[in-house]
């Protein structure tokens, strides 16, 4: 093979804001599989903020990436090249293939998937990590029962848009906050949100107040900050809140703004829970199973943002989704199907 | 009867620290007790920390305490006049009485109690709200296993105490944190601890490397602050944080410091949630009866900080408590048994 493997690799761990010095642009021959390896051609990556925390030095529920290696990426792609006895060229499978062209595998970690079932994109989203962190972040940690009131932060983005679907499906009143009038949009209209609330115009608290007469009872909460406190402020008695996320602080060098009013966990007999989707891998068959179901019955609806440019783009992708530009699940096409 | 019944009542709202100003030293004559009353002259107050939070305005897990009411106090005290089926003149009961001298009451939220079996003031600590909010506090939001780790603040104060001793009665590995050397002292020489930390005079991140290397798994939390965060650094994987009081903000004129590193419970699959006692009405009896049984074969400790002087010494008794000078259980006596 004469292929060329082109990467994106950590070159400095980020302070604040990610620059584009923050990456190095490698490139090296892509090698062939020895026994028991295969390679695989990524097709598609997903940008998830995630991201963000990894290229950070520290204790976290993952290591975090090294300077020097290439970025860590979930991606789905085709298998070009096989040693390996479970997989064959032509296959598909979805995994932890890094931010590069090939990967070379022992084939821990993948999973095969069907692209007749679903696009490609879509196992990195609704049917991925995306869609089982929404289930079970909102299943197993927020508990809603039918006729409670449920607020998703990042509405209109993946892990939103799918656990304000599912809670819909469970019968919850269902409000989500987004940024800009096109997201709020989209949350009401595609996803059958209740509805939207815009926190770049509107007074969340106040919103809130309308939109949550009874209080809320289960947050998921995606971005923390100022929304975090919002929400805080308007709990119903024994809420949930699932922290997933906390995009609105990441990229900020300043020290990350703590829930001042935490003491209404006290007032409301309330609770306040982490959750990592990984801790859920043997379970991943039981969510899937089911959102695919939830999806072929058209109750589930799939948003990819699909953007292309390759793996240079990478870095700019990442800026994409911390400037909130997306809709639904942000993916960066690396090479045609 | 021409007893006269001096109370205490609030006069206005404190900003920050309460003054000697907002409170108002009231009498009145007592009244008699009309068909299905009863008259108790109270001999005991409890002071706790909850007391600063019932003078603010706002949604709380109680209601405030107007401005012009008698301020809200647990208490215990002897029937003097009966005119109730339930109550005989002599019989001693807790309930919440009020910084007064003496109650008319109606019988409903008192509870008979036995100066034969433990102290009168016993059952403002141990064998009161202040045991059963360490009982279920600990046993059914901190639900410790055998071998773990907890962390208690306030750990000579009245809760505090007490949640040590329960966690070492099912064999956790059980570290205090308390303000001087003085009380560090108390908690591990009287109520057994196997270690404490001085936030006065240790740096608290260190000292709990050294005494939790393995991480914490449960935090009682009843002050807040930085004591908060530093725990929530060393928290172990599926912690569980009890939000029981946050003493250290109570009297803070500034925002209240939210804990700017929540995202540990993320990172650690940890919870934190609020817990009133209230809430356990329907289980007060089986905690009593589980605190009495560890109390009678000896392996739970009472520690009561009486102190004299009448409800007109009611303001400076709560400011000890908020200057944290007292050990274990602060009650102030109102009257000779």
């Amino acid at each position: 093979m004469s292929r060329i493997n082109h990467q994106v690799r950590l070159a400095a761990r980020p302070v604040g804001q990610v620059r584009p010095t923050d990456w190095e642009h490698t490139e090296e021959p892509v090698a062939e599989p020895g026994d028991g390896e295969l390679l695989v051609q990524v097709l598609y990556l997903s940008i998830d903020p995630a991201m963000r925390g990894w290229m950070n030095a520290g204790k976290s529920y993952i290591p975090p990436v090294e300077v020097g290696e290439v970025m860590r990426a979930g991606a789905v792609g085709r298998v070009i090249a096989s040693r390996h006895p479970g997989f064959a060229v032509g296959d598909h499978v979805s995994g932890s293939l890094g931010v590069q062209e090939y990967c070379l595998s022992d084939g821990r970690g993948l999973t095969k998937v069907d692209p007749a079932v679903a696009s490609l994109p879509t196992y990195l989203g609704t049917l991925g990590m995306t869609g089982l962190t929404a289930y079970f972040g909102l299943i197993d940690i927020g508990r809603p029962e039918p006729g409670q009131t449920v607020v998703v932060s990042g509405a209109a983005g993946a892990v939103g848009s799918v656990v304000g679907q599912i809670a819909k499906i469970m019968g919850c009143r269902v409000i989500g906050i987004a940024g800009g009038e096109r997201k709020c949009r989209l949350v009401v209209e595609e996803f059958g949100f209740d509805a939207a609330i815009d926190y770049q115009t509107e007074d969340v608290r106040k919103a809130l107040r309308e939109h949550a007469p009874d209080g809320v009872d289960v947050y998921f909460d995606n971005v923390g900050g100022d929304v975090l406190e919002a929400v805080l402020d308007r709990l119903a008695r024994g809420a949930r809140i699932v922290i997933c996320g906390a995009v609105s602080q990441y990229n900020s060098a300043d020290p990350v703004k703590g829930p001042r009013n935490y003491m209404s966990l006290l007032v409301n007999r309330a609770s306040m829970t982490g959750m990592v989707v990984f801790d859920y891998a043997d379970r991943y068959s039981e969510g899937i199973t089911q959102l695919a179901e939830w999806r072929a019955a058209g109750r589930l609806r799939s948003l990819e943002d699909v953007v292309s440019g390759g793996v240079a783009a990478f870095p700019e992708t990442l800026l994409r989704l911390f400037r909130g530009e997306n809709l639904g699940k942000l993916v960066l096409k690396v090479a045609d199907e």
